[in-house]
């Protein structure tokens, strides 16, 4: 007797399951049932689609051959029935059918032998006036894209407020504001860019590389109104200013589509996110769940998060196909990789960041260093920076964040730490982290190294770093005789900052220090720049053989600053 | 009292160690000797300094904010007393002394508390006749390497012949070929390109892509002489041919420089690598030793094994330079990452190739991919190729190797896997590896899942594989009768196959494949082919459904055919 599987949702994890359970599974039914018109497209690509690098909708739901991935698609080459526009909206876990109700307005029982819930999420709304005016988007699905680009392309938008600034905000506010040449602001609540995803210092790099290329940052506001004229969008009110805008994207963030589910009285954690276990099954054991709607392990900390991320979807998906034809496959948790293109910079990251770490009760620490990307002789190079987030007490590495150019092999570097996160690897197994080298590609002791040396040298006792922020915070105070600023580069770099600040900025080449120790002020706190933090760290020491402990090293040095479009 | 550490060696390993270990005890007097005038360069940056991309040797031996790394900055940047061109030629462990030659002739004994051999390597020298002849060069150090360019400079060189298709060798012949338009022919012993590193269909990727820009390639032939006019080389004599040549690279691999360690008694293992323990101390606990000289831990076999690598050497300068301050840090061993550039073309990969793990007594197979290294609706993508190489008694995985262009992110995907192959990660493991995605980096299912979804599916008898050169044989073969070649393509991209050659090669385009299953033979060996195998293996899926077994689908498609330069 064929078994029959009913999938509820046809983006990412649903689709990818029907399909995988189908192939090993040829003689079982499989019913793939989606409200919306189009499935099975890739939504992380929404961005480059509204910006024009992807020039029709259809490439985002196309396979890498060029086929549609429509009805017709599903049904002749992966031999599942896609039904579109087709709402299931009640389970009866008794009789195991789902209600549903076709295009038609029809509605319809629909026995299952396996069900699986991939129904997605949705973006939070926020709960202020003027949501409902025209022009005031969200983009959880193609539609509300195709809403977008429509707009834009019309050539009458001249200006849009992004409101949130993590990433899909940001990948937004570069469509709007790189290819379509639209006057774009982000307003975002907290008072970093990517909150909960990289530490202030990285944020503000990112900040600065969106910035250079126009776009405007509100930081640390939120948004009081959204205000129209003859029902259509025309201006954001947040507590500070009101912004003109055309068109209003809000991207703070996503809640899940979970109401099926907890109708049907399937477990739901906080925000009503579907409880599943390492098999992706619901507390119904016929009921499989995957992709946005449910809650995961995090493998850093061990306890429930959520990754509404197409890649992790996928990867359920499969672990429900796998498991509905009878196999045994485990999707044990994530740590939260992610990548994100900003014009030619990009943020990655995976596992906690500081600021994640303390809220998750780890004595956390986030080590940061400057390095070129590839080895330093090397005429195709550029500075790139990286965070690693250390717990103090156990030495144990809980994330690495960094950012870079966009060809820079970021992610890469990214890459090469998250895997092992779920082992709990220390500061030293980092430090001779073994990664492919060559020098068009690394460094022989590649950044990914650097970062951990500087954390292990921190952690015993040798290296004292100041943070960026630390930094602003003693240039600001600086006329508060505490501070003095000792430049540790090549005179050249170091002698117009010490000519424009003489009572505070003092130049001593680091390979001098020795002969020139009496020359160093010893009632005050050291801050040692250089340019990326290996020479101001070298002075810490030999400073520390001289008695003269009162010092900070910037970890990123003057690179850093720049990054951060500091000023002088 | 203060410590005296002497260290022999003063390329990577050594003078990582010498500064680490003058760091941490400031008081310690460190002693850095070289026979060499040069030391502390990037001697992997040697092809980059040959071909012109670094101007200038001193590139090599500067530090990132372009201090040379003389005698010089190690006195009065790093406090260590650098030797150059002081020779170190016994030593006496009762007395803790090392008997040294200096510039001027004199001898001395210098004593030491710490003592550590970074003695590093030399080339291996073919025992053939003409070695002798000028113009015939190794890459084992910078001298050498200045000398072939002053060469090269000249403009009177117009061939050359590289012996070695390792990486050295690649890396030379790219050198000669591409900047100084030289004609340059490599030959190798083995059948293949980078032998031992990569499996020969990867190889094959890499091969092409050179002979594309001009290298010719000679593999399965051994030299027999090398001649000469007038003491200078003038051609290479092979058992099959003599090329002409007015320059000769011999890059046929390295061995260790232990002659000093083994008159001291200290254990070396066969091939005279010096045997250390995780400390990297020798059987000498007050001698250390680190780089290219000693032998490691195969992380992968947990069998000892070398690897002269610039970014293992920095690794263990490190380790020794904490362990001789008296702190306890460990090198655990390495899965030999590596990553080479072959114009705009890359290999890259970590841990055994099916070849080595067959030798290794492993029941291994490779499994091969083709897919785009970016999300497949982006406009910036290319086709990147990956094998992973997996027990299929316990599944785990032994090795990861790949073939892409230069930027495609190929050595991104190698980190992902390297650093877990000494977890002994499942096959499983690989296929829910959590990338770092977002569309301009990677995929949502990125070819690291991919290939690890593939070497599932035929570990669990879904997927049959055929490589390449299997591919090729069935081809060789195809007037035998024997074989059948299914395209699963679209009928446009299929149909001038079929056309060419009506008797063995038929296009069903796969997704009507399930209505067209009669015209498909029975009596025959399938093999099919689209694209980059995804479509292939899907038929082969369906195929079984209909009972027809004997098929294998082509891992890499007609995509993987076109990058080793297959013409049909």
């Amino acid at each position: 007797m064929s078994q029959r599987a009913v999938i509820i949702g046809a983006v990412a994890a649903g689709s990818k399951a029907a399909c995988r359970y189908k192939r090993l599974c040829q003689n079982a039914e499989v019913i793939l049932i989606d409200q919306d018109k189009y499935i099975s497209y890739g939504g992380c690509g929404i961005p480059y689609y509204v910006s024009g690098d992807v020039s029709d909708e259809k490439e985002l739901r196309s396979t890498s051959f060029h086929m549609v991935r429509d009805e017709k698609f599903f049904r002749h080459d992966k031999g599942v029935e896609a039904m579109t526009g087709t709402r299931a909206f009640a389970i009866d876990r008794e009789k195991k059918t789902v209600r549903i109700e076709k295009p038609d307005g029809t509605q319809a029982d629909l026995s299952y032998d396996r069900l699986m819930l991939a129904t997605g999420s949705r973006a939070k709304k926020l709960n202020i006036p003027g949501m409902e005016l025209e022009n005031v988007f969200s983009v959880a699905n193609l539609e509300q894209a195709m809403a977008i680009k429509e707009q834009i392309t019309t050539g009458r938008i001249e200006n849009a407020v992004v409101i949130g600034a993590g990433f899909i905000g940001l990948e937004m506010a570069e469509a709007l504001s790189d290819m379509w040449e639209i006057e774009t602001s982000v307003v975002e609540y907290c008072d970093q860019i990517m909150p909960g995803f990289v530490s202030k210092n990285l944020s503000q790099m990112g900040q600065h590389k969106m910035e250079q290329n126009g776009v405007t940052f509100y930081l640390g506001e939120s948004v009081e109104e959204i205000q129209g004229q003859d029902g259509r969008v025309s201006a954001v009110k947040t507590e500070k200013r009101t912004l003109e805008a055309q068109l209003v994207i809000s991207a703070v963030g996503i809640e899940p589509n979970s109401d099926l589910a907890r109708d049907a009285g399937l477990e739901a954690a906080p925000g009503g996110f579907i409880v599943v276990n390492d098999r992706m099954q619901t507390s119904d054991p016929d009921i499989y769940a995957g992709g946005d709607c449910v809650q995961v392990a995090n493998l850093v900390t061990g306890k429930p998060c959520y990754y509404p991320l197409g890649s992790i979807a996928n990867r359920q998906g499969r672990v429900v196909g796998t498991n509905m034809a009878g196999g045994d496959a485990r999707f044990k948790g994530a740590v939260g990789s992610f990548a994100v293109k900003l014009f030619d910079g990009a943020l990655a990251g995976a596992g906690l960041t500081p600021e994640t770490a303390a809220r998750e009760g780890y004595d956390a620490v986030g080590i940061q260093v400057g390095q070129f990307d590839r080895a330093h002789f090397y005429p195709e190079k550029e500075i790139i920076f990286l965070e690693l987030v250390v717990d103090t007490k156990t030495r144990r590495v809980l994330g690495i964040q960094g950012f870079g150019g966009e060809a820079s092999g970021m992610y890469a570097r990214v890459n090469a730490i998250a895997p092992l996160l779920q082992y709990h690897p220390s500061v030293a197994d980092i430090s001779n982290l073994e990664l492919a080298y060559s020098p068009p590609f690394a460094s022989a002791m590649d950044i990914v190294n650097a970062v951990a040396n500087a954390a292990e040298n921190h952690l015993d006792g040798y290296y004292a770093p100041a943070h960026m922020e630390d930094f602003v915070q003693c240039w600001n105070n600086r006329d508060c005789g505490k501070y003095f600023f000792l430049d540790c580069r090549a005179e050249a770099d170091a002698k117009s900052f010490e000519e424009k600040y003489p009572d505070i900025w003092k130049s001593i080449p680091h390979e001098q220090l020795h002969a020139r120790i009496n020359e160093v002020p010893r009632d005050k706190t050291l801050v040692l720049v250089c340019n990326t933090g290996v020479r101001s760290y070298e002075a810490q020491v030999n400073l520390a053989a001289h008695g003269i402990t009162d010092a900070v090293s910037v970890g990123t040095g003057i690179a850093g600053m720049k990054e951060c479009g500091m000023r002088f």
